[in-house]
């Protein structure tokens, strides 16, 4: 008999009960009771964003999201910052060159995040900016960029603010509206507790829009103008719509909201600290200083094959975690807490380390790291 | 109590084992247990196709696969010829216009087809003809493309032949590379028995990978060109992947292929005759002389309101039927017979039409229309 809990960053952990819901005999979605869901799923996804604006639903990967913001926004030809700090800002840099915006790239190494001193200093050299990208949580490093203070540096030099939020949203706050972020990018099997399927994307207002209508990239699937006039027009999509995942989403919004999203994003605070305490009661060394509430990410120990140690957590002791990716190949190993996890979850991922640690010939005391943990929970 | 049964043009019936494979607890899409269900998916779907090309599997709706067919293919002031016969022939229009591709309209009335003394006149006068673009079954009338008899043609004048299979792929018979079909788009809502969500491409060959190589369409979540890398090298996709529909997929394509495509082809014709054979037995015309397996499609009779027939078969018999869309809005009636499809649902069908048009004033002998489609059965 053999248990396991999905600890990765993404698909993480579907309640049963969401999961239940989408398995239901398969409803049309020109009907009136499946546009009741859907008119209830748009108004919990702009609760979750934070807006008084729009929240669209799509049927992609978290990627579609991302080009639907980028296809939607630019222009040819037009010039931007983006943040890099790991694979998924590459991801944006990569996707803007492919339609012909000049990108000023902010690299910073991995692990480390640009900050509001960085991204000031850069605005104030770099002329003609039209947009800024910023990875809110990147999880090919685990880290958190403060979006609630680039927001308004962004703003104050009239550029639009674009944020992946693939991996964050419904676990990390987000709060559209206040930090002024103008467009936002979210996946379905992250935070959301969805399987992977869906996309979204948050348009903040006017800013936002102006663009929208001034863009000159071609596009059709990932039209938001289509988008609006058919929620405008019959409050559906212009295209058929992943139904039973839209059903999932239903249930999952009525978990998350229910809970509250104060509640929600402390609890993914909780997880984050009582992992990263367990991690260093271990004698093991977070990653970096900019750690996210989604995913807690330690070095991988001199003298350790940090391959193997994955490996032996998620094959033999049941927590499937990740490994780094690229440059951190074999270095990191990624303990992702987003979504539809509890103490159990972090609790087992302690065992399964301590346990694979020792069987592996680190020095570790048995118990030290789930003690950590449990202080964290107790406090 | 209420039974309902759906016979949409998509989404259409998911079977309970296929609805039940993609809600067990949710799998990681980098794992040896979830690359060998890809691996299988992929090589079903290659026999779905019949091509030894390729066949990839997207997260978008058929919309998406028609958009991954346009931007890879093309560039813009290519010149394409495009058969519109329909909605979902306009939809290849306005795609391509989009990308600033040239299009050569073969307009026709609802209810007719492009024929291959039509396509052959065309080619035979139009230049530089880079594509053809033709809708296998076009859902917004019923029809059907003889796709055997047009891709020589198309071969013979050199363009690349590519066809909306998205409401056909699993219920008409497709053979590619038998029939020389360079691009297929698909959707998994349809005769594929899947909720919507996945999407897919077939590619024949060396002609298509050519033009794939030389196209200057800018596109990045849509790009053939990395999912055959990803697939080369790993063995699965360049963005996460709709797990769970994936799992379903596996499901569906095990129906599918133990029942054998030759006999679920059959399947559908019996369906259609049965259905076409009970509505002229009511005293019904049929819309088309063109009418696909997949679904049948009739004239409302003068004096009976067609949104309300529809309705009273739907609301107060339970079969989910379709109306008309745009010319056709209350004109005609459109009953689907694709994927989990058997006598049960014709009779279903016949039963709520009689009743319907019996409730309405038209002059209906009950119980004509089931035996039509009886004796079809038993024939």
């Amino acid at each position: 008999m053999k248990k396991e809990i999905l600890l990765t960053p993404g698909p993480s952990q579907v309640p049963p009960q969401v999961a239940a819901a989408g398995a239901v005999p398969i409803i049309h979605h020109r009907t009136k009771e499946f546009m009741e869901v859907f008119g209830r799923l748009i108004e919990g996804m702009k609760k979750v964003y934070g807006t008084q604006g729009d929240a669209f639903i799509l049927g992609s990967s978290g990627t579609g999201a991302m080009e639907t913001c980028v296809v939607n926004a630019l222009s040819p030809g037009d010039r931007v910052v983006i943040g890099i700090t790991g694979k998924f800002g590459e991801r944006f840099s990569l996707m803007c060159k492919a339609w012909g915006v000049e990108v000023v790239e902010l690299v910073r190494e991995w692990g480390h995040i640009v900050t509001p001193e960085e991204l000031t200093e850069t605005l104030s050299k770099e002329k003609d900016i039209k947009a800024v990208f910023i990875t809110h949580s990147e999880t090919s490093t685990g880290i958190m960029h403060p979006i609630d203070k680039l927001g308004p540096i962004v703003d104050e030099y009239g550029a639009l603010f674009i944020v992946d939020s693939v991996s964050a949203l419904g676990g990390l706050e987000m709060r559209m509206d206040d930090w002024k972020v103008d467009m936002v990018a979210s996946g379905s099997q992250k935070a959301l507790m969805l399987p992977p399927g869906l996309s979204f994307v948050g348009v903040r207002g006017e800013k936002a829009w102006k663009a929208i209508e001034a863009s000159k990239i071609p596009k059709f699937y990932f039209d938001l103008k289509k988008y609006k006039k058919s929620i405008m027009k019959s409050g559906d999509t212009p295209f058929t719509i992943p139904v039973s995942l839209c059903l999932s989403l239903d249930e999952s919004l009525k978990m998350i909201l229910g809970e509250g999203l104060e509640s929600v994003y402390a609890r993914h605070k909780k997880m984050s600290a009582a992992t990263q305490a367990g991690i260093k009661a271990l004698g093991l060394k977070l990653f970096s200083d900019h750690l996210s509430y989604v995913e807690s990410v330690f070095t991988v120990p001199e003298g350790i094959d940090g391959g193997k140690l994955v490996k032996v957590m998620t094959d033999k002791y049941g927590a499937r975690v990740s490994g780094g990716q690229e440059p951190y190949k074999g270095k990191i190993v990624r303990i992702a807490h987003m979504g539809y996890v509890t103490h159990h979850d972090v609790l087992l991922a302690m065992t399964s380390l301590e346990m694979a640690l020792s069987e592996m010939g680190f020095k570790v005391e048995l118990g030290a790291g789930t003690k950590a943990a449990e202080e964290v929970f107790l406090s």
